[in-house]
């Protein structure tokens, strides 16, 4: 039992005298539950003070409750009773419905946590094991002493520390021009999501994005009221093609891509796919919704700047987050834009959330100033490059006549396509070998089981994938 | 300048052969504003290798830089020319406008900082300087340090040891029987009635608010599509008589109210009105949203407990936050009811920002489960107390005259009714006196004038409380 707060009790005029209504009340609370069995009553003279009346009457309550069975008086404490008179009914808790009508809502469900045990190579998760707490700890005790109030309200963009630091980080690492008034801090890339799908879309407007694709997004442009239009992807990215064909049909609001490794299938939007890209979006006047997840881990070729970086007409809302370089627990992402676009965002989040976690922000800028977030970036991109040779390695060895895929030059999953075996009883099998992988149905568009997997090998070392692999391998049906 | 995090540039193979492609980038960037005079550029060896090409090819590139006057080479380092050859045209940051269509969004402006030197009566928010961030700190140390990976992807219900902590304090503090199932973290009250909103309202349905009330609460149902129907407020909260003849007239979807201490009249609900506010909702089948948002600051009388805890059907969605017993800034919110709700919220949360931030929820548990936070609250009853008097005292000798109020037995301010001077007179003059208030038609549903003021009193100490009135008096009128 923690120290309690106080011991407030509604006491009702229409169940008598003072004792009485301090009775009724007490009795009230254990037949509701709010009282447990064997929990500790304050003393007469705590509960008379609490409740403004002279001891006695809390005295002769208490004998009444008694007598009623409901508490036990002993010589230091009272409690209440162990055996009640009578079964509890709980009030709020016991109610699981509501008395006003109540309209169902069901976005895709979450993954459920592995089970222990189980090795999961679901997710593309960055590894939570490798996170500097320590130096964050530090930032963030730094951020809560500071003499700037961390802790009262602040600005719904953002903080302009933060946002200044990502401005730099987005010029010298992603080719982009922007200003801190043309960023918005959210809550992770979901929030931006939600609060582009606030600003832009109106129930039925057809919002593009590919197939397979990610769910989680889509759900938030559903939530909004887009009428999502699925296009085809391929090697080169998304089919740009079939943008034109959905185009000459129907005008579209957006077109949410993830051109840099396309998710889930890893491809890169090829350079002339996003000229044709862009001058569709100018000419059509929709906005492209630019995610830009894992920009950082990119580990063969040249670097391919984000679209927004060749965007002079202010079609793309950039959109990036900092829970796949950091961790993402930070609830750390952005949108950039121009800036009458962020005005109206920062708009919208001040009636949502109001703002993000200062504290936070103002830490992960100081990370960022001392040059000590690019530190961590560089050392992660190593290791989950080693991680990638050893995933690559063991798949080719233990499942290469059943796996086909390239070598992903980026990111932080494999996605493999699965030759002559069912990968719906593969995937059963491999849950009882305990090793999880995500698969086919869980990307596409109609939920179709095609023929492929995504193996996250950012979020386990090598011993562990080996293992994740050689299960697999077993489980083969 | 922070150590730089690579230095990509997109190569144009349009531009010609390579040694083009290189200079045109960079020349592309300058002219950007992406590279700023003066910046340096990476060694020719270090571009090579980033590149991929010779580093003959990069120094080719320099040279031709160099030849153009857009950069200077110095024997140890290159760098942006001071003087560029031409203005730098801006990329994404020249764009204030969208290519696409963007509709405006206003809420209620966010009050603005207070300008150096101004003492703020405004917001009725506690005093960030009293926050024990050194408890915070070192209990947000633990959450990042401990083995349950706080930074990984969580629960959107909330962390399940702080919405534990939350039932405990509920149960004991404020008299309600609610489980852990029965609670969602969110972001502040704020996301709390944000996410009602997505789950209740549908566009057009008529929720009814306390008039005058909280612009905040009233932006966030209109955001959700809720038209709004204000209600009167007195002496003892809101008129239920003038909502039974709204009911008379049009269904419900929801009541919007704060029982406790009314805002901004500080009234508190009479019992029978209670009563009968729970009668209505049942009957009519709609949702009462108490938002309780500073039930621990109480001084005077017995305490009376939250609606929701006399609510056995179902009727009522209890909102809380930590806003005001320990800092606005930490962002953190709930909400109770029935779990069938509690289920819908959980799956809205999901969409919008995916959950909260595990680090601080599980910080803030463990001050809960250690008593810590209990005793912050008690101490700061008593600061808060101490506060209120100073206040009443001063308003009494110097404004007694020009200002009629009752004591408020609880919360963070002071209501009080102006007689026989013009508000609007006296607040732009206290502006020049460098004091600020926020008054009538700031709480006004229909922004009218009335000739009331509100003057929170908890964020400053005795000192300042006395200026501030001090300073009021010398700017009557």
């Amino acid at each position: 039992m923690t120290r309690p707060w106080t011991f407030p009790i509604a006491l009702d005029p229409r169940t008598g005298a003072l004792v009485s209504q301090i009775s009724r009340a007490i009795a009230g609370d254990i037949r509701r539950g709010r009282l447990q069995p064997g929990a500790s009553l304050p003393g007469s003279r705590t509960l008379a003070a609490t409740l403004g009346v002279h001891r006695n009457t809390v005295l002769a309550a208490y004998r009444e409750l008694e007598a009623e069975g409901w508490i036990e008086t002993g010589s230091r404490s009272t409690r209440v009773a162990a055996d009640l008179p009578s079964a509890p009914v709980r009030g709020v808790a016991s109610r699981r419905g509501t008395a006003f009508p109540l309209e169902p809502f069901a976005p895709p469900p979450n993954s459920p946590l592995p089970p222990k045990g189980t090795i999961s190579l679901g997710g593309g998760f960055p590894d939570g094991r490798l996170v500097p707490t320590d130096l964050l700890a530090r930032a963030l005790r730094r951020a809560l002493k500071a003499k700037v109030a961390p802790l009262d309200y602040g600005d719904p963009q953002g903080d302009l520390r933060f946002r200044t630091a990502l401005g730099v980080m987005l010029g010298e690492m992603r080719g982009l021009a922007v200003e801190p008034s043309e960023i918005v801090v959210t809550a992770g890339s979901q929030q931006a999501l939600d609060l582009i799908g606030r600003a832009l879309i109106r129930p039925g407007d057809v919002v593009a994005v590919e197939d397979p694709g990610y769910p989680r997004a889509w759900a938030t442009l559903r939530a909004a009221g887009a009428k999502l239009a699925p296009l085809p992807v391929d090697g080169e990215g998304l089919v740009v093609e079939a943008l034109e064909i959905l185009l000459d049909q129907s005008p579209i609001r957006a077109l949410y891509t993830t051109p840099h490794h396309q998710y889930p299938t890893m491809a890169t939007l090829s350079a002339p796919r996003r000229m044709r890209l862009l001058d569709l979006a100018r000419k059509h006047r929709f906005a492209v919704i630019e995610d830009d997840y894992d920009f950082e881990f990119h580990y063969e070729g040249r670097p391919v700047l984000p679209l927004a970086s060749s965007d002079t007409a202010g079609c793309v809302i950039y959109v990036g987050t900092l829970s796949k370089v950091l961790a993402p627990g930070l609830r750390l992402g952005f949108l950039a834009a121009p800036s009458a676009f962020t005005e109206t965002i920062t708009a919208h989040r001040s009636v949502t959330d109001y703002m993000g976690n200062q504290a936070f922000e103002r830490a992960v800028a100081e990370l960022m100033e001392d040059g000590l977030l690019q530190r961590h970036v560089r050392k992660m991109r190593r290791v989950y490059e080693e991680r990638r040779a050893v995933l690559v390695e063991e798949v080719g060895k233990r499942l290469g006549t059943r796996l086909a895929f390239d070598l992903p030059t980026g990111g932080m999953s494999l996605w493999a396509k699965a030759e002559g075996l069912s990968l719906p009883r593969w995937a059963e099998r491999c849950r009882k070998e305990e090793v999880l992988f995500h698969w086919g149905a869980a990307f596409d568009f109609h939920r179709r089981p095609i023929p492929f997997l995504r193996l996250g090998f950012a979020a386990l070392n090598p011993t562990e994938l080996r293992e994740a692999v050689r299960r697999m391998a077993a489980a083969l049906p």
